[in-house]
């Protein structure tokens, strides 16, 4: 009746970030395919963004001074539409001018054509209100200055920050390279989708469902993943894929056959290959989770792949994935924040029963800004998370009632 | 000084997503590539989830009958792994059970093992607490019934949905063809990162940004690009284009050119092979926005290609994208929901000045669960979308004290 003693996932993720060395190898990459990658480097500007300062808008570009009331009447001297570039301009005189044209020299604001009325031909224009120096135009600048850093290395990119690399003139960037991960679950009973029909399905067999949602979640984190399949159920065959995979990834993620049943030939075969740390986690669901390192010599520790072995439950299997590996492969890839955002919502649900184990209950937010409970927690029941749109994080020996504020995370933001 | 009417963007969204008729295009592909795409098909279970009751837990099962009180000690008739199946348990007997195996007939419940003393070598064990019919047990069909509708046609797919096609054997799936759409900037003042260094730029000159963060959000959405790159600032250039891309694609989409500045070519060539609808939106950032259609043959507009055109603005075009494009490109896939979750929280800010036009403010959260705001809110300044991780939606004529509940969006939401 031995009772292995709990850790908690934040010590759980210390420990698995404490191995989490970012990879040394760097990838350039085209700035149009960089999306979702991490950056090696600082991006530093090498110009102004705008360039030089420029008409936010379609007008006329004037020198305030000569419209301190409404109705002034100026000579349009100079028309500039952008791509080109004005000369001086005179007191008494306007400039039509187009949304990014520059300034003009000798102006100081731009009034929207809105607001104008072109008079005698477009030789003249009336100024339809008064206009203070500054109006309407962009600084030289504004978005970004020379010599400052806009992305930090370690920067997980997604489109704006294309966009801004992009504004400053970077056809490539640096990112790290992408984690090699190789995927594969055990199990006798496992069947793959497609080779067996469901009517044909042998008594106790089950679809292998694991695979597929591990697989897209590491290709959403950037991982570059080599599907193993469904290694048999014995120490042999499970030796010989760790060895084989070990050699060419860096890291092996398993679903099943890490908790304490004799009848899992995983964590043998990780002992027999190097080491592993099997943790009993303080989380529903996902308790049974193991670490640990796969040597790629026979001689020593020195050049190891990660292993993670993940529970065989399918929603223990996707929880325990978001919490720890999502991290995790984040890390090898050198990002330094991996923290989830978390918000603050009314539940809209009782949760009568504490739990010993912190809980991350599948909910889904409702029209009036709260958060319904899904009716069945167990988790061997994957319908949750498609029903749910995200989790609460439940404290350790925490009841909710209805009203109570919780702790909501989005599956959006861990999956983006 | 014609100011055109103000159009708000529910009623753009509205008139928008009336065009915006599912193609009729599907393709079958693997359930292992499908993460992102498209449901054209309800998907429904031939089989129940778990097929039969089985063990949630690694341990004995056992006749709840026999263990009324704990401390009952049992004989170990027989051993389950996952995978087999067992044979009748009579009163007095115990099985063996390993998690996910099928409960052998005559017991009704599983007592896990940290919770048994094994006694005489395996033979005997000790249940250490009163068992309850049915506990440790997952149900036949709890997670899915046979024939039971387990996804919708129209849902996007994402990882946990793939987990559970897989789950009931589905190997492929039919999804939407993916939506083609050609994509391009107009502007003379635009060069392309890589094209010109950034010390070498001409005066008026810009780097072109806009298709780089379209692109990428277009991919996400599922969507195959086209770039066409830069289209010259004339008219004839323009309906070349415009006439080329409707031939082989579902949408164009453009940055640039649809304001009411003279300079633009973007409106008369959609007009001259089509249809187009200038809108000015009651939005900001984002004012010009125009929807059009672009006639794939010279006879009439029975078969013609969408075409959106956004403002050249970086901000603007980012923001108008999620708010117009996003919706429409996903309607385009047959998705039905197209609605982003907005969460209240509070604004850590003062925004005193009402606007006229519903305002997209970009915050940031922090780590007291409030947002902060970008302190420069030029539609401009693509920063703002980099420091930012999501959006204040604030509705015409509203002011904001720090404290106030607003609504904020979050990227992810709209990225994922």
């Amino acid at each position: 009746m031995s009772r292995p003693a709990l850790l908690s996932l934040d010590d759980a993720l210390l420990q698995l970030l404490a191995h989490a060395q970012a990879l040394s190898r760097v990838q350039t990459v085209s700035t149009f395919d960089a999306d979702g990658r991490v950056l090696a480097q600082d991006v530093v500007s090498a110009l102004h963004v705008p360039p030089q300062d420029n008409s936010a808008m379609d007008g006329y570009a004037v020198r305030a001074a000569d419209c301190v009331q409404a109705g002034a009447v100026l000579r349009v001297t100079q028309r500039i539409p952008a791509g080109a570039h004005g000369t001086q301009l005179s007191a008494g005189e306007a400039a039509r001018i187009f949304t990014g044209a520059p300034i003009p020299p000798g102006a100081d604001a731009v009034i929207m054509q809105e607001e104008c009325e072109s008079l005698d031909g477009g030789t003249h224009v009336k100024i339809g209100k008064a206009v203070s120096a500054g109006l309407c135009i962009r600084r030289s600048g504004e978005d970004v200055a020379r010599g400052a850093k806009v992305l930090a290395q370690g920067t997980r990119l997604t489109p704006a920050e294309l966009g801004l690399a992009a504004s400053i003139g970077l056809a490539q960037l640096q990112v790290a390279a992408r984690p090699r991960v190789a995927l594969f679950s055990t199990g006798d009973e496992l069947v793959m989708p497609g080779d067996v029909a469901p009517e044909a399905m042998p008594p106790g067999a089950i679809y292998n469902s694991n695979r597929f949602f591990l697989r897209a979640m590491l290709m959403r984190l950037g991982c570059e993943v080599t599907d193993l399949g469904i290694v048999p159920d014995n120490r042999e065959a499970t030796i010989a894929a760790l060895r084989d995979a070990a050699q060419h990834h860096d890291l092996i993620l398993t679903s099943g056959g890490v908790s304490v049943g004799e009848e899992d030939h995983i964590k043998p075969a990780v002992q027999a290959l190097g080491e592993l740390n099997l943790w009993q986690l303080a989380i529903k669901p996902g308790k049974p989770v193991a670490y640990g390192r796969v040597n790629r010599k026979a001689d020593g520790q020195a050049d190891a792949c990660h292993f993670l072995g993940l529970p065989g439950n399918p929603v223990s299997s996707f929880v325990t994935f978001l919490l720890l590996v999502r991290p995790f492969v984040l890390a090898l890839q050198g990002v330094t924040q991996t923290d989830i955002a978390r918000t603050a919502l009314p539940a809209h649900f009782d949760w009568p029963r504490a739990d010993k184990r912190r809980e991350f209950l599948r909910v889904k937010r409702n029209a009036q800004g709260g958060l319904d409970l899904f009716p069945n927690q167990s988790s061997g029941v994957l319908t949750s998370a498609v029903w749910g749109d995200g989790v609460v994080d439940n404290p350790v020996g925490q009841t909710i009632a209805k009203g109570d504020t919780v702790h909501f995370i989005s599956f959006a933001e861990w999956l983006t």
